[in-house]
């Protein structure tokens, strides 16, 4: 990736950035890098989001080694975390592109030097798919995979590229979905004319098959399985049917955080084909793991002689208020918690004297925009003041949440902290 | 304000913007606002969301009315927006001051010129507070008051002033609650004890009395009332103590977006005390008003003739696909639509011919994470393919949401736009 993303390093810490050291203003993130603050003297206000240097590089490798083994490539999806930094750390650890849901995101990757997007959804945008052409045809090394699920979308991508004078034909995957799911032709006609719609096109070329196996309704095992393997057979299908005779190899993509054992069995079953096969893997939450939904539903879970993955994420807010038993209110609240897939989770409290202790029993019952509620494990006893164990006005409590999505949006420079609390680095969002 | 707010049309428009157009990539905010686009055909990129020029004018006068009307003064909750041109607008408008939730907000509220800001929380975080002290000391014009509510917070906050080396002291508003409420202590016995600790402190000073009638357990008019009366009882009861002896004028705050009306009758009868008395309303959302929870709760739903509020966000987002009949796909999701408190209405389609018709019966029936589900009023009728009046792939369909805070926070930069879709300026976010 080009110098770009270095560039990152020169921006000022500013009033921009929560969580960062106030008396840092003026300082480039690479000078307050090389400060090597400690997280928790170091001058950071609360609430200050952070991300564990050890775990990152633990799932960095822990996706890689899993994609290796089964034989598949990595497109992480990039709308999770939106950091260039973090894109370059996965292309470093052998990703063969970046994943992105919308033009803005690929603008992003673009911006830092990612050659190869992946753009999951169907792209009719004509000011986008300009903007695509004129990427395309200024660097040839620059390769945009777009899903297609119509016929009137093929055409609409197809009028945009013309309307911009496009050079280079974009590269479509045909998206499969399934009934009551999400994008995606739902069945092998509606397939076929998506195919030829594509064939007849002045601007695109049919690539490969892609979709996603975590919004087929009811999605378990068996529902997952079933639906990888329609994937795989639509792939045999317009391989037999020659829609693959104009390209050296031809893309096969799927898989969220989920599922992705569930992918690799499927994708070993596929047949010889024409063509060598791209077996492309999307997965994004992987890099930072969570506390909640993630968690639960990594595949490592069913395959620990796989792999694991760590949750990178902490927060810690601050107790601002204790106004009456039972209720003590954080400095944090919708603002820079995610909550869209369940509260976070608390995980430990530490006092100002620096003494840290796990938070057992302690909740999060409800957030407002700039607020936690915090209750401990019951009320306090008649007459008691205050329940034991519940923290005091002034400590710091430190939050663990669930999906990386809606935390990694929130926070435009995360300070990277090694097990010591020493912060090596920060990492820069673009939400 | 100073020049500083001026610089932010300097900024170059590039790929930290969502939906602001690729091929202004280079041009300053200012050469671009300039250029005049039209929001459609412009070159911006979906989904894009839009603030209406006219209804925050519009919004930004009928509340400078209302506080005019009723002798309040505004502190409208910076939160709400954290955009200082907003900030400006609203200081231009008559407002007091600036309202801010946590030190974050007040550092760009300040790095913006603002010279008086309401903390309306505790601040006990050490870093936080010496950056409050070297501000306060740097500047004899700027004026920071915060929320006390424990007397374990003055000392906290007494501590960090002094560790800071702070020359002047903090004004503090001693904040009160209800039980089962927010923060706020719950009693005058705590009250008391509060102002005690401040009286004893070295870095303190009590400024007045505040709350926030909007986290009163069931609040309903009756509530309100009954809490706005306490609230003023308390303020008299301090003032005849004497605990105002040493201030020139008695902050008395209180009022959110869904009860000001309230807070301008309670005030309104508060009894002369020993000083003048500023009575702050510290309101955030009216700027840009809703479609959602805030249409329905505005005051001025029960007082027509004393204005009213017009709702200034629109979101304009793409249809992707239309998988199957009754179901269409947007490109917009959690990461731009506010969901915190009810999904969006569906206002408005648009052809790519330019042709704009309502959106009877369409509606948001859920949210991804990039995507949202749009249904018909019911599914087409067996062998259909399709309801009638379902947006075509490509056709931009317009969101009204709900919720202001949960809205600004997901666009850094929003174009504001006049009624004939011209693009008249862009108004920067900090989150």
């Amino acid at each position: 990736m080009p110098p770009a993303i270095d560039s990152l390093a020169d921006e000022i810490v500013d009033h921009r950035f929560k969580g960062l050291p106030p008396d840092a203003a003026g300082l480039t993130v690479r000078e307050l890098a090389a400060e090597r603050r400690d997280l928790y003297t170091g001058g950071f206000i609360t609430p200050v989001l952070t991300l564990s240097a050890e775990a990152v590089a633990h799932n960095l490798c822990a996706m890689d080694r899993f994609a290796g083994r089964h034989g598949l490539l990595l497109a992480p999806h990039g709308k999770t975390t939106m950091a260039p930094a973090l894109f370059r750390r996965q292309l470093e650890h052998g990703a063969w592109g970046i994943t992105v849901a919308v033009p803005h995101q690929a603008r992003v990757a673009r911006a830092f030097g990612v050659r190869r997007i992946l753009l999951a959804n169907q792209l009719v945008d004509h000011a986008a798919l300009a903007w695509v052409a004129r990427e395309q045809d200024a660097d040839p090394g620059f390769r945009l995979l777009a899903f297609v699920d119509s016929a009137r979308g093929v055409r609409l991508m197809d009028e945009g590229l013309r309307a911009a004078g496009a050079g280079r034909r974009v590269e479509v995957l045909l998206e499969l979905g399934a009934e009551g799911g999400r994008g995606g032709v739902r069945d092998a006609a509606r397939a076929g004319e998506v195919a030829d719609a594509v064939a007849a096109s002045a601007g695109l070329r049919l690539a490969g098959v892609a979709g996603y196996e975590g919004e087929i309704p009811g999605a378990d095992a068996e529902a997952v399985r079933a639906w990888l393997e329609r994937l795989c057979a639509l792939a045999v299908a317009l391989d037999r049917e020659g829609r693959f005779a104009q390209i050296p190899e031809i893309v096969l993509s799927a898989g969220g955080s989920a599922w992705f054992d569930a992918v690799a069995d499927a994708f070993s079953r596929l047949p010889p084909l024409s063509r060598p096969v791209a077996k492309v893997l999307r997965s994004g939450a992987y890099l930072s793991h969570d506390d909640g939904r993630y968690r639960e539903v990594t595949p490592f879970n069913r395959r620990p002689h796989e792999g694991s993955l760590l949750p990178a994420f902490r927060l810690w807010a601050q107790v601002v208020s204790r106004p009456e038993p039972g209720l003590t209110l954080l400095n944090a609240g919708k603002r820079d918690i995610a909550y869209d897939l369940g509260l976070p989770e608390v995980q430990a409290v530490r006092t100002a004297a620096g003494r840290v202790r796990r938070a057992d029993g302690l909740s999060v019952t409800r957030l407002a925009d700039q607020h936690a509620f915090l209750a401990g494990p019951a009320g306090p006893e008649p007459g008691e003041a205050e329940s034991p164990g519940m923290p005091e006005v002034g400590d710091w409590v430190a939050l663990g949440m669930s999906h990386p999505c809606t935390i990694f949006e929130k926070w435009p420079l995360i300070p990277l902290v090694a097990g010591d609390g020493t912060v090596t680095d920060y990492v820069r969002t673009f939400f």
